[in-house]
């Protein structure tokens, strides 16, 4: 087959600052998609947009091009409207767990189609499959049912949507080619509107814990991503919040449902309720709700009932004991004061060496392992008193756990503490 | 075994342009050799490079990675000094072969370890190849036989040179990353360090048909390349010189051969003996030999005898009638007026589509295609009469090389036409 381009021209156009046609575009995502452009070919040019950018336009037709590589999915004949959340990811971010039942107990459709953690930051399908029984996989035919009955399904993303971005995530993810606005833009925001949700909120992270770590380029990508979702008829709004620290008191993958039930019991750390409400309150404006306050759903005990069902729908016993890990270490404060940091990255490592996470997609991650945090930033410590709780089913991994906290908090006598907002700005 | 560095730590500092460290630096090239590092993440590598650039450190310790990667030529051992040519390719570009002849009539032994052309360049073994008999490959014993013996040698460089090289030149060709300065010069300087001539003269081209299109880029590569072969302890000296306009009056194989064979009897094209002996006088003066004039050898005859001895080693046949293509097509010229442009692209490109040069390196090449022209810049031209003769043994060529010289000339009425010198700078 004879094609229309060659990779070196395409690549040498970016490389020289220049912008790539529609039709350059196209032929790269789909040459790539067929093979036809070598990995080695494709990592030069995400380098080279890295590197010197993509105007808008540009931007969208890639997303499109993505799109146009896998199937689209079609959410229109439920009888309820659909919401969706995405993430850019954080550390103990748990959110989608309470939120997406929460939602459903509000009339509204959730279908979070997730993936699992990769590095220091947690994946949601890792924390639920903690849950004895409860099953990852659904077919088309099962979520479009779980829709229609709970109203709130969290699963895997089927290999049909977008393989183009599957295949250059993982390309990036080896390259050096992760942290490109246009790339990240158009990978989440091709996925989301392949599942073909009405609405869409984002939570874009901001700080040491996430991938932007100032407010500039958090905003750009937020900005970048809300264009893209209105323009494909997706009714797009993002939240800029915060993750120099880490979200609640715990980053692992038992222990963050644990947390999360509590906050669907009415209870759970103040910053997750809050952030869990803010975005559920986006998500029904989305969705053209407007009468219902989701912290009544909360209170009266609609949103727990959501979840259970959510559970035992994919299998779960939503009665069933979590996992424990086998061994925990205390951290205790070495002075007293006020704790005036608590990082994100650094818990965040923590966590993964305690076996939370994973460095390679195929490595398995242990359901009990993580790390609980007794302090937030602004309260008062006792020096001796325990600081944080490192869980782990292997000792061994101690050690390197801990070599990441060095540094990593902060205790000041008499210091005065100012709080930086969990809401640091909207984008629509 | 483990690693001291992971492939993305590397590419992400050049990417975020900081510097690279000497061990990583000696790392990531002895990984990508042993296949550690992938062709993927040395691709991603090269763009950053290609836009972030290298300061003189690391290009000084790349060059020293690779040459580190194979084997080092020793040529202490013989009874004359050692003088090498480099150049970095052009259109027209025969000088070696009637160079090498020459300075070795001088008393110098000229190690000519040479590549195949790729693309609108020619390649000066494709060209000795069209000699009935002549032997491109030689074992290391033959090589320092000749050169004690003849003086000079023009040979394939062997497989056991900068295996690192060859590996990243192959990459780069594909992945749109050739055009580096840090990449150009330490691939070139690492062949010749290790090759171990003991000085060397670079002819960097400056023009349309050269990769460096203006001086300014060209200094840059020349400096570099100098303070590299410098630094190794080779005597080093660039000439900068014109590749706007092909040189002599023929691109091709045998036809360049034939040109050669009447600079070396005396006669040829007034610019290639030019730079000839300008390219002499320098490597004599690299070698330590002042009391001896070029032209004088090019006059007496002994040059002329050095080529027979060169091309008679090497299995091949001087007296040989050299091959002719079968076809040939003349393009008239179109009016009458002063020839003020041969562009050297186009004339490249046309002789490469005649069948002269190759696009894969894998592809044959036809010993007697190519371009002859019959009127250099400056000339005065009738309408109708001879501008140049296609040549190629294969007639369906002739329409995409008289495409590819379309705007490739210019003849304007009463023109006064100030040449280019052909000599425009020196860096040592």
């Amino acid at each position: 087959m004879s094609e229309p381009f060659s990779a070196v021209e395409v690549i040498v156009r970016k490389r020289d600052a220049g912008e790539l046609t529609d039709p350059e575009i196209d032929w790269v995502v789909d040459a790539y998609t067929r093979g036809v452009v070598a990995d080695e070919q494709m990592s030069s040019l995400a380098m080279a947009i890295l590197l010197n950018g993509m105007n808008e336009r540009e931007i969208a037709r890639w997303t499109a091009a993505m799109i146009a590589s896998g199937e689209r999915m079609d959410f229109s004949g439920l009888s309820r409207p659909t919401a969706d959340k995405h993430s850019t990811g954080g550390v103990g971010d748990k959110i989608t767990l309470p939120l997406a039942p929460l939602v459903a107990a509000c009339g509204v459709a959730v279908p979070q189609l997730s993936g699992r953690g990769l590095g220091h930051t947690g994946g949601t399908l890792d924390k639920l499959e903690s849950i004895p029984g409860w099953r990852v996989a659904l077919s088309n035919e099962e979520l479009m049912a779980q829709l229609e009955s709970v109203g709130a399904v969290i699963c895997a993303a089927g290999d049909g949507l977008a393989p183009a971005d599957k295949k250059l995530y993982a390309l990036r993810d080896v390259t050096g080619t992760v942290e490109a606005i246009p790339l990240i833009a158009s990978s989440i925001m091709s996925k989301k509107i392949a599942e073909g949700t009405g609405s869409l909120v984002l939570d874009v992270k901001v700080g040491s814990g996430a991938f932007m770590k100032n407010l500039e380029h958090a905003s750009e990508l937020a900005r970048t991503m809300v264009a893209l979702g209105t323009d494909a008829g997706v009714r797009t709004v993002a939240l800029l919040t915060d993750m120099d620290t880490p979200l609640g008191l715990s980053a692992g993958n038992a222990i963050e449902v644990q947390e999360s039930i509590e906050v669907l019991g009415g209870g759970g750390p103040a910053d997750v309720v809050e952030l869990t409400l803010a975005l559920a309150r986006e998500m029904l404006a989305g969705a053209g709700i407007d009468d219902i306050d989701p912290a009544d759903r909360l209170a009266d005990g609609s949103a727990m009932d959501s979840w259970r069902a959510m559970i035992s729908a994919q299998g779960g016993d939503p009665d069933a004991a979590l996992p424990v890990a086998r061994e925990s270490h205390v951290v205790a404060a070495p002075s007293s004061g006020v704790l005036t940091r608590l990082d994100a990255m650094a818990v965040g490592v923590a966590a993964w060496r305690l076996g939370a996470g994973r460095s390679r997609k195929e490595d398995p991650v242990q359901a009990g392992a993580g790390v609980r945090w007794h302090a937030r930033p602004g309260d008062q410590i006792t020096a001796g008193a325990p600081l944080m709780t490192l869980l782990t089913d292997e000792p061994a991994r101690f050690d390197r756990a801990l070599a990441a906290l060095e540094g990593g908090f902060e205790i000041v006598a008499d210091a005065s503490y100012e709080p930086r907002p969990l809401l640091m700005g909207r984008v629509d």
